[in-house]
């Protein structure tokens, strides 16, 4: 099974091509360019590289949110144009759960924090099980970053945070943390399009999918036009 | 501190740039094409995306071994190439270290497996400590897939096992563990210059480094043609 991945929720532009259990291909790239600029060239970059035919791809996943508005909405609209022409289906993958898939493995409390501005973090507390098997022990939401380490404190276990939240948060969370607590390094740190379609591949394994048409985003919050919009209606 | 690595030491050709705690550009193919096909017009790719200046980059990185011979050439001369002409440091990073570092926070046995022919593999064992850093248990070596499972086996741990050995010794693996054992996902199976630069960094910190021109790749095993010369010359 061939699945092509994209993650443009955050600060990160990734591409990726898993084919059953083989990751032939992942292009990432943390730079100051827009996604709109950098993504589908990316993607042409790794088409060209392992001579893709775009039929060839059986399942297309994208981060489904939460995450920049637009970045989602690049990503959601790549993902279901390449899967509307193809008629494939779609796996929409929770964001915050692909990030903390990045640490297969970790037995320890696995706490991915986007920074959602507003002094919020976009997060999720995740632990890998004996099985192997990623485990979601609170789904992901968005919180103040003080209600997050409150409890991340009462599960009293060993936390690894990881995400663009770090560098915002870390003088925060050093500063409430009460439990023993480490930083994941920058490979390890970021969305990755290929751990994006590892997940991808094991939630269109439950059915968990979706067609081009029906995907959506989810932004989890309402964007800021709309909160403006609510407020001048209510004024 | 800019750091430029590359990985060409097995099925992967992969190059990554990392500056300081952000990893800017990954771009990782395991495709059929070779790696002189493939490295240093990925490199360039990367280069022109995030306008990389090679004066900039402080520290160059490379996979020194073990691995594919032809591999391993590629990837020293041309990290060689451009330390030398940059005057800049070479970190060698041993091949089997920053595999295994792909699973950063992993408290279980980690247990690289390279695919080294002639029924070997090249191997070692880690762990990552409390404190966050990795732990090496075994140095990087090559031994029979029997020997290295029978010393697992006495180590009475849980072991993940990755790297593109897995499909090839997965069955035999298997048959004769006596430890629960865990694969590695797609995404944290194998070589990334991301891993090779995160781990290079640190190397770096502790002052394991040198120059272009003594910089060496650590084949662990000689080559078919010296072993055939060998075997001529004895005969």
């Amino acid at each position: 099974m061939r699945i092509l991945g994209l993650d443009s929720s955050g600060l990160v532009a990734s591409c990726a091509i898993l084919d059953d259990d083989k990751l032939t291909a992942e292009y990432t790239l943390n730079f100051k360019k827009t996604h709109s600029q950098t993504l589908m060239p990316m993607l042409d970059v790794v088409a060209k590289a392992i001579e893709l035919d775009l039929s060839s791809v059986d399942v297309f996943a994208v981060a489904k949110g939460p995450g920049s508005f637009t970045g989602l909405r690049i990503g959601a609209a790549s993902i279901k144009g390449m899967a509307d022409v193809m008629n494939k289906s779609v796996v929409a993958v929770p964001t915050v759960d692909a990030i903390a898939y990045n640490l297969f493995g970790v037995r320890d409390l696995i706490v991915p924090i986007m920074d959602a501005r507003r002094s919020q973090v976009y997060t999720g507390i995740y632990t890998f099980e004996d099985s192997g098997e990623m485990s979601v022990i609170m789904p992901q939401c968005a919180l103040a970053i003080e209600e997050l380490i409150e409890i991340v404190n009462q599960k009293g276990l060993r936390a690894v945070f990881l995400g663009d939240g770090v560098p915002v948060y870390k003088d925060r969370i050093e500063e409430l943390k009460r439990v023993s607590v480490l930083y994941a390094p920058p490979h390890q740190c970021a969305q990755r399009a290929g751990a994006l379609c590892a997940l991808g591949k094991i939630l269109y394994e439950k059915g968990e999918y979706t067609n081009a048409s029906d995907m959506r985003p989810d932004y989890l919050r309402k964007s800021q036009a709309e909160r403006e919009r609510e407020n001048s209606d209510a004024g």
